[in-house]
């Protein structure tokens, strides 16, 4: 057992009735520095467990009781020290690992990847454990869309779902309407669908990428985007009960939520109410939007997740983002690289890239992702990579992680905590020089191809220096102080 | 003579005192369906001009009187009919000429190709004869700005110039408030000088080229951008007798307005007035913006001339300037082809034309320019083109052309007045395929790359077709109804 590991423990208890509604487990936490009261959740047959995630080192006692069982169970652990980062928390418009290491989040969208066959999740762990992500958007409930209408391989709930054989025959939200033909008991989970994104959910923690778990969104024909108000609670507490102790966990309350008719944003906030009620990690949490942005302003929410695709994508907004809201940016959807039809999937590689430099030159963070016309889409199924932005995203964060935290200074200049690092992206502008005005000043000076990651050390000059540049686009110039 | 041609008169009179100010020429001009009167001007030498276009063919009587002379003329002329469209108007949210051909306005910008020695603006002209520009803003006043340091050949007024061995010291900002050094007489034109105004002028219009006349700029260390208002308002009066009767001018009130620190909105209104006072032709008039907008409700205003270059450059507020004033939109800045440092002139070639068609499927007209280092740049100097994005400009010409006026209709489609035809411009969007549904009627469909400037005619269809596209950047499509 080690710090922000998942400590996993399983009891035995009543398994009559419906177990996921008539009992409940609780189990109180304690040691040096904190103590913990989590819920805990039904795992099918007869299975209750209790997951914690300890914060330090050293013994933990706990607890556990409920009307699951007569018995009370008490027990300790010792916990070491940690093999990985944490939790990713805020630091005013940034992100912090708990140990104290920067984060940078460079995200990609997957959708339904753990809603598929076994072969395709794992090549989806395969081809991240190659890649550079340190995020993944996916979402807990099936989706009905486009390029997307098979079974998920089962279903949240027992139950059966409507038949498949014509279902694009009506878009999500005709059948957000009328989703007649599914038979479910929102009170009883499918405790192998559950299991199955524990699996998705620990692979990534295994592999360092923050889960961005979506909690609603509206693509549904089943009828889960229109639960009653109990079914809707019930499921919160499941999850934050089942997930909240990984620690690479992040809850995106919705995905494009004011496309989601049947909820309102009193529900909204009544929802992220009992999510954050039962997360006692306080994990990262947002919204996402398809048209009007949520208001980040409100207290429970830490960052803004933002889409913006429409035209030129509007990405110069996120100065007045950052400054409205003080709130690290997300841009969790700037358009995906692909050649579906859809204008929001079909960028080159060269523009998405250059969307995700742009984002961080704003002192924000950008989101993925492929859509290439495919049985298996990147976007939506997860399995390979075959475009060409995401073999660009390991040097971006290498740049990031260099420089370190980038405030925007000036339209395409960025600079680091202490003014000493300054970062330009010229984007589609392409320069044949710039001219420094370094005074008494000595800079090294470094050109940057982020297409063909290059970085060639033009080394250290002061006065006034002109500095012939490949006028090519997507070219960026650092400049770091050297101090004697 | 023919209609929309310049018929123009000279007569001698008194050069004692100073003619420029001392004596005024007026004609009145007579035909079927019109009379104007008209003022004429001082060309130096004793020589008095008086100018006037007829917009109507047949017998014209004209009369000549004022106190340049002691005697009054009069005499007629026959008009034949017109061997041009005559002068551009608005109509609605596009441009029609005169005789009712529209007009779609690509222009480029060579701020002081006019102020070059001979063989740089033959060199200009020769260049503009081989493109498909219909339009060119250029300034009358010299320019002090980036890479345009040098004096121009000759000056407006009499007088002495500031010397200019180390005239780069300053910008146009600090030469605003302190431009000693120069000596000029504003109530004295050098003829010299407009006589090579008019030779531009009337070559443009032999080429069938808008000339978009820029009246004021700040990019001044001569002091003519705050010469006392009596000058200004000579100057305008003189200018406007001069080339007025030119049916290729535009008015360009000021570039980059807010930037002109010696002048108010008040001013502005009031040398707006004073404009089209003394134009019977009722030539279009805007005014270019440097960061604010002019106020383009204002009645004079006859068209939106806009700039917009930062960041996403904000093409797709085209729609909202369209419906708010009601008016002709023209980008005639959205940045530059070219290599230079400054932002707003180094994006690629691909980059320019891609603003060119996006503007275009946005329902408004694009201005395009270059700038690449060298001696004479073409947005400063004119002379010749060296980059991609002029090469690209016949095709879409043709296009619109072809296409007629074009309406947006949702994003990346507009359609022409009746429908019948639609154009989608894909930009940095490449799908692979689309998705017509086009039911019972009949649609021939092409597929239109508009870098490589070509048309596919992929033929008539109708019902339910999935059109492979060639996933690429840069790709238009257009389908046009055929009725049986």
């Amino acid at each position: 057992m080690k710090v922000w590991n998942m400590a996993e423990f399983e009891f035995f208890g009543y398994s009559t009735g419906n177990p996921f509604t008539d009992y409940k487990i609780y189990g109180e936490f304690t040691g040096r520095n904190e103590t913990k009261t989590v819920l805990g959740f039904y795992d099918g047959d007869g299975v209750y467990r209790i997951r914690f995630m300890p914060s330090f080192e050293g013994e933990y006692t706990y607890r556990v009781w409920g009307s699951f069982s007569d018995k009370e169970y008490t027990g300790s652990f010792f916990v070491d020290k940690a093999e990985s980062h944490g939790m990713v928390r805020t630091d005013g418009r940034h992100f912090t690992y708990d140990d104290g290491t920067p984060y940078y989040s460079i995200g990609t969208t997957c959708y339904v990847w753990a809603n598929q066959n076994e072969e395709t999740q794992a090549q989806t762990i395969e081809t991240l454990k190659n890649s550079s992500f340190n995020k993944i958007r996916f979402c807990i409930f099936p989706k009905h869309y486009d390029y997307n209408y098979r079974d998920p391989i089962c279903f949240p709930y027992k139950g059966t779902p409507i038949d498949n054989s014509d279902i694009n025959k009506y878009n999500f939200y005709e059948y957000n309407e009328n989703s007649s033909g599914n038979s479910w008991d929102f009170s009883m989970f499918n405790t192998e669908y559950f299991k199955l994104l524990d699996r998705g959910i620990e692979s990534l923690m295994n592999l360092g990428i923050e889960a961005d778990i979506i909690l609603f969104h509206p693509y549904d024909r089943w009828g889960f985007s229109k639960m009653p108000a109990w079914a809707n609670e019930l499921y919160l507490e499941y999850v934050t009960a089942r997930f909240g102790a990984y620690r690479n966990v992040w809850w995106s309350l919705a995905n494009e939520y004011d496309l989601c008719r049947h909820k309102t944003i009193e529900d909204w906030e009544y929802y992220a109410k009992i999510v954050t009620k039962n997360d006692p990690y306080h994990h990262l949490i947002s919204i996402h939007n398809c048209v009007k942005l949520y208001d980040f302003s409100k207290p429970w929410i830490t960052h803004c997740s933002i889409q913006r695709q429409i035209g030129e994508n509007e990405l110069d907004n996120i100065g007045n983002w950052l400054d409205k809201y003080n709130k690290p940016v997300v841009i969790d959807e700037m358009c995906y690289e692909g050649n579906i039809e859809q204008y929001w999937g079909n960028i080159s590689g060269e523009e998405m890239t250059r969307r995700m430099w742009k984002t961080v030159i704003l002192g924000a963070y950008p989101g993925h992702s492929e859509c290439y016309l495919n049985d298996d889409i990147w976007w939506s199924h997860g399995g390979k990579l075959c475009g060409e932005s995401h073999k660009r995203v390991d040097f971006l964060h290498k740049i990031m992680t260099e420089c370190g935290r980038l405030h925007p200074k000036e339209y395409t200049i960025a600079e680091n905590d202490d003014g000493s690092v300054k970062l330009q992206y010229f984007g589609e502008h392409r320069p044949c020089y710039k001219i420094f005005n370094f005074e008494n000043e000595k800079y090294r000076i470094e050109i940057i191809d982020t297409w063909n990651m290059t970085v060639e050390d033009i080394g250290v000059h002061s006065g006034t220096v002109t500095i012939t540049l490949p006028s090519c686009e997507y070219v960026a110039i650092r400049w770091k102080k050297i101090c004697d």
